[in-house]
C-alpha cells in the first residue's frame, strides 16, 4: 500500500476543538441554499403530512369519523384504482424479461401485436438496463413523431422530440435553459400548478402571473397577458418565456383553437418562448372545445404565411401520467421543440447527457402511449375498451363531483372541461378568515385541513396554485373510484353544511 | 364560449414588424443561460459524436480499418453484452404484468422467490404505475437500510434514505440544496468524473480541485486536500462540501480504510459535507484494499466517541448502473444521510416532490440490488454464479487490458483495483502535442479521435475528467466482451505503435 495514501494526522492537531456548532454546519437550515427553502410546493405539502398522520391513527385503531384517507391531492389515477392499460404493461413485462419470449406457453398467452412490439423494442437498443442516447431512443422518438404528425396533420420531427422522466424532467430543462437571474420573468398562468412557481424560485428567476378569468370558465384573456409583461417590467425583469397549461391545472378549462393562436402571436411579437403544458390532451371531456395543439396552431399559421410564425419559438410537454395511460410512477415523457436552432438544442443535449439519459421504461411507457393498438391489431378491442371505460368514469365522476359541489352552500364550481381537476371556489364567511388568522394558517387552507379531518378527503388549497386575492379555492381530482365518493361526498356534504351554519353570517354573500 | 377567451387583435396591429431577430430570440445561443454553454460533459462529447458518424460510414458500407466501433466511453455494460441478472429481471416483469401471477403456466417457470418478491413489491404500493412518496418506497428503503446493515455492521434507519433516478439525480439534488453562488466551493477530485463539474459550473458554485497521485495508485494526500481549500480561498471562495469518488471513476483506485477514516475526518474538521459516490462498492478486484464504506468508518469513530464525530455530516450516492448489477436504463439509485437535521430533511423531501417521484421500476431494481436471493432461496444458485461470472469477467478483462498496454511504447497504465476504468497516461511526444496544436485540438482529444479512426476504438480524452498539467490520459471502460477486445487490442497496439515511430524523437522521455 502507498505510503502517501495515509494522510498523516497533523490536521487534527492543529483542529482539535474547532468543531463547528450544529447551525455552523453546511446542511442546516440557515446555511442551505435559500431559494430551496423559499420554493414552495403545496401538492404534498402540510395537507398531506396531515393525511398521513391521520392514516396512521386510522391503522392504530384511532376512531375517527371515516374509515379511508381518501387523496385527492395528487392527479395520480392508478393509486386510486385506475387499472393500468394491459397493451402497455404487457409489452414492458416482455421487454424487462425477454427470456419470456422464448417460452410458448407465455407466447400464447401474449396477443401478436405485443409479442411483435415487444420485440421490435428490444431491437432497437441493446438492453433495457443499458443508457440510451441522451435524447432518448431514436425509433421511440421516431413514433412520437409520428403521432404528432397525424395528430395534428402537420409534419414531426424525431429530430425534435427529447424523452424526458415525466413531463417535469422536461420543463426543469427547458427552464434552466431559459433563466439566467432574476431580471429573467417567465410568464405563468395564475392559478397554476405549481412546479413553475418553484422551478422559478429555485432557478433565482421571476415569475410574472397572468391571472385566469374565473367568471369565463377560467379563460385566458389578452388583457392578463399584457398586464403580466407590465408586472414582470414592475419586478425589473423582462419576460423571457410564457407558460400555458391546456387543459388546465388546477383549473380544467380546454382552450378554443382561436384563443390558442392568439397566445402562439402573443409570444412570438414579444419574443417569449411558448412552454404549452399539454400533458392533459386526452383528458377534454363532453361538450369543452376539442383540444388544439399549440403545434397544429403554429403549422397552420405559418402555412398561411403569417411574418411572425417563422419566430415562434414553441416547446411543447406531453407525459405517460395522465392521459388515460395515467403510468405517473413510470416516469416517462417528452417535449418537442419547434423553431430552436441547432447549437440551442445540442445544449439540451448536454444538459441531457450529464444525467445521461432518461430512465428507459419511462421512454418505452412513452412510445407505447403515441402507438397504441390500431384496429385490426390482436389488442385493439381490448385496448379501445380499456381508453373508452376509463375516460367515461372520468367524465362521470367529474360531473358527479362538480354537481355536488354546486349544490351546497358556500361552494361553486366550474364544469371540468378537461384534465383532472375541479378547482371549486370557497366562499369563507368573514368569521371563518378571522377564525384562520387567529390560528395563523391561511384561510384555505386552515379550512382544508378541516375538511380533511371531519372526511377523510385530501384537497390542495388554492393559495398553494395561486388565486386572486380575497378569493379562495381547492384543488381536488375527480380520480377516487365511485365507491369512493359515494362514502366521501355526503360526508363533504354534512361538513360544508355544518361549516356554513357555524360561520356564515347574513352579511356574508354565499 | 365566452367572449372573453378571445383575444382581440389589436397586439398585432401595434407590433407588426417588431419581431426579433434570429439572434434576439430567447432560444439562441447568446441569450440562453451562459452557465449551461459553460458546462462541460466530455463523456459523450466530440469523441462519441465522430464515433457515431463513423458508425453511419459503417452501416453506408464504407471501407474502414475497422469493422465495429467499440465504445469504452461509458460505464454502460449492457451495451456491450453483460446480460442481466435474472432475478432482477423476473421480478420487475411481474411487477409490471400482476396478471402473469394468475397465470398457473406462468407461475411454473418462475422461481419461488422471485414470486414473493414480486407479491411483496406488489402489495406496498397501489401500482408501480403510481407516484411513490417523494422519498421513495418504505419498502425498498427499509430493505436499503438492512443492505447497510449488514454491510457496514452498524445500523442505518429508512428515514435517512431517498431512492432517486440513478445517483445523478442524488448528486443533483445534494449540489442544489448547498451551492448558493460563486463563493461556495466543492472540492473534487481531479481527474473526476464530471458530473461533479459539470453540475457545480451549472450551479454558479466554485469547484476547486485536489489531485490525485498518480505515482501512488491515484491515492488521495493530505497535502492535496489542504491545497484544495487554498485553492477555493484563492479564487474568493469557502469549501462546503468534498467529493470522494471510492473506488475512482475515472482512476480505479480502492480507498484503504485509514484513508477513507481520515477523509471523513479532515471534512468533519473543516466542516465540509463528505459527498462519497459509492457507486462502484461491489467493483473490487483482487488484492486491492477491500471497500470500506465512509458510513462504516463514521459509525466506528462515532462509537469511538471521536469529539468530531458528531459534526460529520455525510451524504452517500449509490446506484444500481454499476456492480454486477449493471441496471444503466433503469435509472436506480439512492442516497444516505448521516447527521443531517431533519429541517434539511425536510427540504430535500420537498425538493424530491416538485420532480414528484423517481421512477418506481428504478425503485424497485434498487431494492432488487440490495436485498438479492440469499443462500437456500430458489434463484441464489443462478443469481451467484451470475455475479461471480461478471465479476470475474470484468477483473480478466481488466488486466488484459492493462497489460496490454503497459506494453505499449508511450503509454502506461495503473492497475485498475476497482471500478470499471482504466485510465491510462499517455507520454505524448513534443511533435504530436504541436501536431494538435496546429490544429488546433486539446492534445489528447487530438489524440484519441486518431486512436478511433484508426482502431474503432471510443474512449474519453483525459481532460474530460482533468489532470495535472502537461499530462495526458485517456479513460477507457474494460466493459467490451472478449471477442470484441481480441479484435481491437491488436489494433490498438498497431496503432500506438505506429503512432510513436512517426511522432517520438530521441529527446522524448517514452
Amino acid at each position: 500500500m502507498p505510503a502517501r495514501r495515509h494522510l498523516p494526522t497533523v490536521v487534527l492537531v492543529v483542529l482539535a476543538g474547532a468543531t463547528a456548532s450544529e447551525e455552523e454546519l453546511p446542511l442546516s437550515l440557515g446555511q442551505i441554499n435559500p431559494l430551496l427553502v423559499k420554493a414552495e410546493y403545496a401538492v404534498r405539502g402540510r395537507l398531506l403530512n396531515r393525511a398521513m398522520e391521520l392514516e396512521e391513527d386510522l391503522k392504530a385503531g384511532v376512531s375517527l369519523p371515516f374509515k379511508k384517507i381518501v387523496r385527492c391531492n395528487i392527479g395520480n389515477p392508478q393509486a386510486l384504482g385506475q387499472k393500468p392499460l394491459s397493451f402497455v404493461r404487457q409489452t414492458l413485462s416482455l421487454v424487462l424479461n425477454p427470456d419470456l419470449l422464448k417460452e410458448p406457453t407465455v407466447r400464447a398467452i401474449y396477443p401478436a401485436d405485443v409479442l411483435e412490439r415487444a420485440e421490435a423494442y428490444l431491437a432497437s437498443v441493446p438492453s433495457a438496463g443499458a443508457y440510451s442516447d441522451s435524447q432518448g431512443i431514436q425509433l421511440v422518438r421516431e413514433h412520437v413523431a409520428d403521432f404528432i404528425s397525424k395528430r395534428d396533420g402537420h409534419p414531426a420531427s424525431a429530430r425534435d422530440i427529447f424523452l424526458t422522466d415525466g413531463a417535469s424532467a422536461g420543463v426543469k430543462a427547458l427552464m434552466q435553459m431559459l433563466m439566467r437571474g432574476p431580471h429573467d420573468a417567465v410568464i405563468a398562468p395564475v392559478p397554476q400548478y405549481p412546479l413553475y412557481s418553484a422551478t422559478t424560485t429555485l432557478l433565482n428567476g421571476t415569475l410574472s402571473p397572468y391571472y385566469l378569468d374565473e367568471s369565463a370558465a377560467w379563460g385566458v384573456t389578452e388583457a392578463e397577458l399584457n398586464a403580466a409583461l407590465v408586472r414582470a417590467t414592475a419586478k425589473g425583469a423582462s419576460a423571457r418565456a410564457l407558460v400555458v397549461i391546456n387543459p388546465g391545472n388546477p383549473t380544467g378549462q380546454s382552450l378554443p383553437k382561436p384563443v390558442v393562436v392568439k397566445i402562439l402571436e402573443f409570444c412570438a411579437m414579444h419574443g417569449l418562448v411558448l412552454m404549452a403544458d399539454e400533458v392533459y390532451q386526452e383528458n377534454v371531456y363532453g361538450n369543452a372545445p376539442k383540444f388544439t395543439s399549440f403545434k397544429q396552431a403554429l403549422a397552420e399559421v405559418t402555412a398561411k404565411g403569417a411574418p411572425w410564425a417563422q419566430h415562434a419559438q414553441l416547446v411543447s410537454f406531453h407525459s405517460t401520467s395522465k392521459g388515460f395511460i395515467g403510468e405517473c410512477g413510470l416516469r416517462g415523457g417528452y417535449f418537442e421543440l419547434q423553431n430552436v436552432p441547432d447549437d440551442v438544442r445540442a445544449q439540451l443535449t448536454k444538459l441531457a447527457s450529464i444525467s445521461l439519459c432518461s430512465n428507459v421504461v419511462g421512454q418505452f411507457a412513452a412510445g407505447l402511449m403515441v402507438k397504441p393498438p390500431q384496429e385490426g391489431e390482436a389488442s385493439f378491442t381490448t385496448y379501445a375498451a380499456e381508453r373508452a371505460g376509463i375516460l367515461a368514469s372520468m367524465f362521470s365522476r367529474a360531473k358527479l363531483i362538480a354537481e355536488a359541489l354546486n349544490k351546497l352552500p358556500g361552494l361553486s364550481c366550474n364544469a371540468a372541461e378537461g384534465a383532472m381537476y375541479l378547482f371549486p371556489r370557497i366562499h369563507l364567511p368573514a368569521k371563518a378568515i378571522a377564525a384562520a388568522e387567529a390560528e395563523g394558517m391561511v384561510a384555505d387552507e386552515w379550512y382544508c385541513i378541516r375538511l380533511l379531518e371531519a372526511t377523510g378527503l385530501v384537497v390542495v388549497p388554492g393559495s398553494g396554485f395561486g388565486q386572486e386575492d380575497g378569493s379562495f379555492h381547492f384543488r381536488t381530482t375527480f380520480l377516487p373510484q365511485k365507491d369512493d365518493l359515494e362514502v366521501v361526498l355526503p360526508k363533504l356534504a354534512d361538513f360544508q353544511t355544518k361549516f356554513m351554519k357555524e360561520y356564515a353570517s347574513e352579511k356574508d354573500e354565499v
